[in-house]
């Protein structure tokens, strides 16, 4: 008899063929592989210096620039002009230039479904666990060999069950509840482990919010962070997609190293001050800090109901601080645009823009400069991520970074 | 008695408070100063060394961010940083940040008036020509002088006359005559000569167009490009300002170094192919020439009528190049937006911001990349201008542009 499994050892125990356990090393069969312009262009190179250039399935690749797009330099351009030319001599049909979106977003709306494996040259890979599948960043020669074999090895991890108990509190979104389990657990230790997380209240936690916290997985060290798929995933890429996915979940009475339950409507808005993702404050300890520039998007948070709130917030004001308004992806935009939410950032003195990374990695279009505050809702606060080794980072979800941009300092939204 | 005087020769009398004439060389009284985030740090620079940090008038002095909007690095958000203590610890009303727009829009759309001498650390300020302004770009130093004087010192130029005659031709818009005058007179050719334009028909050429041509005075190697102020004058500034202004003429019977006149409803849609300003064919020469990016923006073709012209072009189509559309300032890219011009954009798959110079100058945003043919409505096409050496710029106006992203190839707007 076959052991009760849970949603890592599901979906590995399919990809490899074989009935696993943490712990076990197992070659794994990947369903998608991805990779960006600034890691893509080394992916290629490691094929080319093997004399291998072999995809082993072209539908399954998924490329789109996002990083440097559109290019900030002419290095940059090179880059991308050296992968439209791959894309191009091997036929690559899932290609998205400089005018669609951050890879993880495309990935997202586009692609990733529950119990899937997914691999790509990017560390915040992990965001594609938001729909039930076991997504990792990779290096560029491990996604080059994942490209020509279509396959993996992985160290089966250890599966940690978190549960999301009862409806947020007001302006309490995923970037919380990610800022709480890196307050409460610290960087390190979720090293070796996955997050299988279980929302009691599927509706009640949207995609959006699911994919951030998915996102942030890899700033807890985990291997894959998923959200246990349910009706949520299936209304997601329904209405993404037009088809309703199948749900993979972990049997009843599987067995995880430990669990923890957060209850959303006992939360409070979070922030994590300079210079670790894990140094985790309630927005009021920092109230008051000034701030020089806030940006919202980036894949951690560039979507909707980002750009909803921030919308909801702003309307009629006008920022006092810098702001820099991100959607994640084309379609991100055209939505905001449409739903009016672009009208609303614009006329409050936003600059806006879509489907780069932006300032997030310190790339470009709002780096940080020494002695400025940032709030960012972006997924990274170490000295110089942003740009000058001299700015402050604070990361927080979209409210607290909207009403902090029209204040000109750190301010709590529940005064709204 | 007093001879009849061109309007160059009336400006530089009243600013000089002398009757001058071609040749002479005078001290000017200057209206407006105006820099840039690039062009700005120096001009502080030399104040700073020359322990002068004093402005003669600060309500005559202008600064805008645009050239590296919002910072692509360090460096550019360090310079900016380095202005915006200028600015608090200056006083300075004048003042747009990042999120306002290119510094030539900002002066004709808020600042420049007919009879006024103008000048900005940058070569475009001829720009403010298009009002009837005497503006003219000064390197630093001389520009941190008349900050400190509220004067500079100028041989009076050579005034030559234009005439245009007639309704543009389908398509033609400022560009067009810009171009024109470039290739039937060479960049050389103006040198030491203003040029003093008369519309005939005042309506039939609007001020947008008027701006795009004065912004290539320079390029025609002119001290400055004046419009006549007259009936469409007042229409703009009393549109974007709310007053009418007082306008400045030549007297009749002024005498100038030569004449020409252009037949607008003549023209044919022109293009600047690499790598100078002065290789202007007509468009249908160049047909067919694979398009890899179009950049539609920057002070010479970043106003409203060159964002309607797009979406007219563009609406229920899709880009076959990637094009990338900037209006010039916050207050164009709004217009654009409750006009549902930016929505169309967007739809054809442009990707948008607002108020940079972005890729015109090679800065950011869009640099072009080795091998690459970019068709751009900015000003200027040698070498590397735009990014690489290796990279072809094409210069026209916006019709040529948005019509050559949809067809991937340099096209003749009027088969539409």
């Amino acid at each position: 008899m076959m052991s009760a499994k849970t949603l890592t050892e599901k979906i590995l125990s399919r990809a490899s063929g074989k009935d696993v356990s943490p712990g076990d090393v197992i070659e794994a069969k990947v369903d998608l592989v991805a990779f960006h312009d600034l890691t893509g262009y080394h992916v290629i190179e490691v094929m080319e210096k093997a004399n291998m250039i072999k995809v082993f399935d072209k539908s399954k690749l998924v490329i789109a620039f996002d990083h440097l797009a559109p290019p900030p330099d002419v290095r940059s351009a090179e880059i991308q002009g050296y992968i439209r030319k791959f894309v191009k001599s091997e036929g690559i049909p899932n290609f998205y230039d400089i005018n669609y979106g951050i890879l993880h977003e495309v990935m997202i709306e586009q692609y990733a479904n529950p119990g899937q494996v997914i691999l790509a040259a990017d560390s915040h890979t992990t965001t594609s666990g938001a729909v039930g599948a076991f997504a990792q960043g990779m290096g560029a020669s491990d996604i080059a060999a994942a490209l020509i074999t279509g396959k993996t090895w992985l160290v089966v991890p250890q599966p940690f069950k978190v549960v999301l108990e009862g409806k947020p509190a007001k302006w309490i979104t995923g970037k919380d509840v990610a800022l709480k389990l890196l307050g409460d657990f610290k960087a390190d230790y979720f090293n070796g482990m996955t997050l299988e997380i279980f929302v009691k209240d599927p509706l009640s936690f949207p995609m959006d919010y699911r994919a951030t916290v998915s996102n942030m997985g890899i700033e807890m060290n985990a291997d894959a962070l998923m959200f246990i798929p349910d009706q949520e995933t299936k209304r997601y890429i329904k209405e993404m997609r037009g088809y309703e996915p199948e749900l993979v979940t972990p049997d009843n009475g599987a067995k995880y190293v430990d669990e923890y339950t957060i209850q959303l409507d006992e939360m409070e808005p979070l922030v994590a001050a300079p210079h670790s993702v894990d140094n985790v404050k309630v927005v009021n300890e920092l109230e008051g800090t000034p701030v020089d520039q806030v940006y919202i998007g980036s894949c951690t948070n560039g979507r909707l109901s980002d750009f909803e709130i921030a919308a909801k917030i702003m309307k009629g004001k006008k920022v006092k601080s810098r702001c820099i308004a991100i959607p994640a992806s084309y379609r991100m935009f055209k939505e905001a645009l449409e739903r009016g939410y672009i009208q609303t950032l614009v006329d409050a003195g936003c600059i806006v823009t879509y489907g780069t990374c932006g300032p997030c990695l310190g790339g470009h279009f709002g780096i940080a400069g020494p002695g400025e505050n940032i709030v960012s809702t972006s997924s990274r606060n170490f000295k110089g991520r942003m740009g000058s080794n001299e700015a402050k980072v604070y990361l927080s979800g979209p409210a607290v970074a909207a009403i902090s941009a029209l204040e000109g300092k750190i301010t709590d939204p529940r005064v709204i």
